[in-house]
């Protein structure tokens, strides 16, 4: 409804009218490079099209856009960056392909009959850089999807990107993960402080509320993913693939999250004691976005990418502002020489109730051991299987 | 409108839903005892009276009120701490004095007819802990006041607080002053950086969003108050109150801020050079709180405060969780041995216009300095009037 509809406005466009926080995704070379080649790499692909750039921010995707020879642009921006953006189209003399919109991209119309578009869908190539944390997070894949169906050429339009994944693996990173679990000893040890001199002091009992704070805490330090920068010595097994979309067909359905069952959502990875340094500490996610030629059923009428482009925000590719989320277990699991230690298990991603833009993770989780060398032999121990939700803050 | 309210009401309350943040204003020492012997220090004036508390957060002031004797407490709360708060009043044996009521303030009714409530005022005290940084800031002031004037009895009623006054003074802080000029700088240098490297990398020119940026930064780093606990050597002058609300007769109008010119909303401070050591860094902004009788036309009337109580967040008095809002000058002024320094100017206090629970001071300021034990004799130097908008954050 349409209050709903302000309160998330308010909150989730004002950070991106900061250029402060235009400026670190402009600092970011891995994000910058994968867009860059996947534009001026393709330029062939640009010449003389229709662009559209959801989210234009500072505008930066735009003006490479209209480098690489696209006919008409249309740079779509909610905030007040828009009217930097604008500035940025003439400094950069590209304001006479670039058209700026400010305005949601769901509530926007391009001018269609004084531009000569299409109507049966009148762009070309839609550029977005909209990936939030563990890709979802902020939804604003929701608003692509809709500016995807409503102005993209439906056989020959391209997404750039064009395909996303994500990913999961279990890593070593005991320090962060005791460094949470000391503050949340920290925070009831405190409380206890608190309850005792509220009553000695003030003459009022508060250990009623002792399970909610401690619930709440517990929410905080252990049941939140956290943003991490790991190093790929970190890495205790093959990431797995946990969910893909092609964003040429992709639904809104598929955009809420993951749900319980999906197939792909389940990993079992197969740890080598002797092979790797413990405990397990954490189960880490990211994604990747690549920018390559359409997959579906146009596919063969659609103009092929002749020069790919790849994104990575996961522990082999180095610092991007994305990071990895990073969930850790409540308490770590070491993995023992001649043994394989297997951790198996599933993940639901699910909008939460006050904010559809954030998203709480349900892991179940399940560990067994085994000798070394008879990987489908004897299970030497098998734990229950252990369910938490995290919230990815 | 409904929409504004909507999106005011899901940031502003979010954090008081926290216990964590309670709990912090139930640990700040000089907070709690204020409120406590204002209320069981005058258990006379408590027994047997019909006691709102605005805001009840935790439910601590209401559990007080009944310990002194009141007849009945409602305890008013918007957020789900008010589920809390009724676990509070249960397990300290008040439950039958106190009643919890969830809602905001201004939407509530009282049981009238079901309590026998004074139709002409069923309240007699209400109290309240509704002071934010530097006192206005959050603007839940207008709160109390809508509920004093719909349900407060007008002639015999109390207000806990009962006045509550604003402060200002010249300090020394040149380190904090410092490094907000420096991470100032450092931003600026981090800029020409990025302008550099996404020139010569990614062949655009962001050159001309530079004054914009530096904008940005200088409102962030160098016109933003501080929250600081102060010590009180670094006071150079005795501060100036610019600022007095009778809780019993304020306005919405008086609680919007401060405007141009009101006599109050002024100050001159000589400062001694050979007495105190300088430079004057910044103005430090605080409030006091009073709980003590009337001094309105219904004073005589009304029941007399026997132990009145004082609650101050100035450097003098040691932590509170609101400190001092601190608003740096952008260059220090050195105090001279053998010279009085003059700070003469005038504040005012708006709201913004994007949040209305958030204020920006305007400071006007200038500066003089004359021989010391010639203190209206010569001028030996007079700045120009500096004048800088801050904004509280
Ligand atoms: N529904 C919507 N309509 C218009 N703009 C949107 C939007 N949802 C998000 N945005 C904007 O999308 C931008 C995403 S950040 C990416 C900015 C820029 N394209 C770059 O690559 O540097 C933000 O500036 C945000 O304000
Ligand atoms: N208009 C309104 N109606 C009801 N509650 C309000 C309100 N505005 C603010 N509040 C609540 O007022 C509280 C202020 S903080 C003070 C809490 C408590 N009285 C104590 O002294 O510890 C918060 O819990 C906030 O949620």
């Amino acid at each position: 409804d349409e209050k709903a509809k302000a309160t998330d406005f308010a909150n989730y466009f004002c950070s991106y009218a900061q250029l402060y926080h235009q400026k670190q995704m402009l600092a970011d070379h891995n994000r910058m490079a994968a867009y860059h080649s996947a534009i001026l790499g393709n330029s062939s692909v640009f010449k003389d099209k229709v662009v559209m750039d959801v989210g234009t921010g500072s505008g930066i995707l735009a003006v490479w856009a209209a480098q690489a020879g696209a006919r008409k642009v249309y740079a779509v921006e909610y905030t007040d960056m828009a009217k930097y953006a604008k500035r940025v189209m003439t400094a950069n003399g590209v304001d006479n392909v670039v058209t700026v919109i400010q305005g949601a991209v769901e509530d926007i119309e391009l001018p269609m009959e004084e531009d000569g578009l299409d109507p049966e869908g009148p762009v070309d190539i839609m550029i977005s850089e909209w990936m939030g944390y563990f890709l979802l997070r902020e939804s604003m894949m929701d608003s692509v999807i809709r500016a995807r169906d409503k102005f993209l050429n439906k056989k020959t339009g391209l997404m750039f990107p064009s395909h996303c994944s994500m990913f999961v693996a279990p890593v070593r990173d005991e320090d962060d993960r005791k460094q949470n679990n000391n503050e949340y000893a920290g925070a009831m040890s405190d409380w206890h402080d608190f309850a005792e001199t509220t009553r000695n002091m003030y003459g009022v009992d508060m250990d009623i509320l002792e399970k909610d704070f401690d619930r709440e805490q517990k929410e905080y330090y252990l049941l939140s993913s956290r943003w991490t920068e790991l190093q790929p010595e970190v890495l205790l097994a093959e990431p797995k693939m946990i969910k893909q979309f092609d964003m040429a067909t992709c639904t809104l359905e598929e955009a809420r999250g993951i749900t319980a069952g999906e197939p792909d959502a389940v990993f079992c990875f197969d740890i080598n004691g002797t092979r790797n340094l413990g405990p397990v500490s954490a189960i880490a996610g990211w994604f990747t976005s690549d920018f390559r030629s359409r997959t579906d059923e146009h596919a063969a009428i659609a103009p092929k990418i002749e020069n790919p482009s790849f994104l990575s925000t996961g522990p082999e590719q180095g610092y991007t502002h994305w990071g990895q989320q990073t969930f850790y277990l409540l308490s770590p699991l070491p993995l023992l020489k001649g043994e394989i230690t297997r951790l198996e298990g599933s993940i639901e991603m699910t909008r939460t109730k006050e904010n559809a833009r954030l998203y709480n993770c349900k892991f179940k989780i399940q560990n067994s051991r085994r000798r070394l060398g008879q990987e489908d032999g004897q299970v030497l121990m098998k734990s229950p299987v252990q369910e938490n939700v995290y919230q990815i803050p």
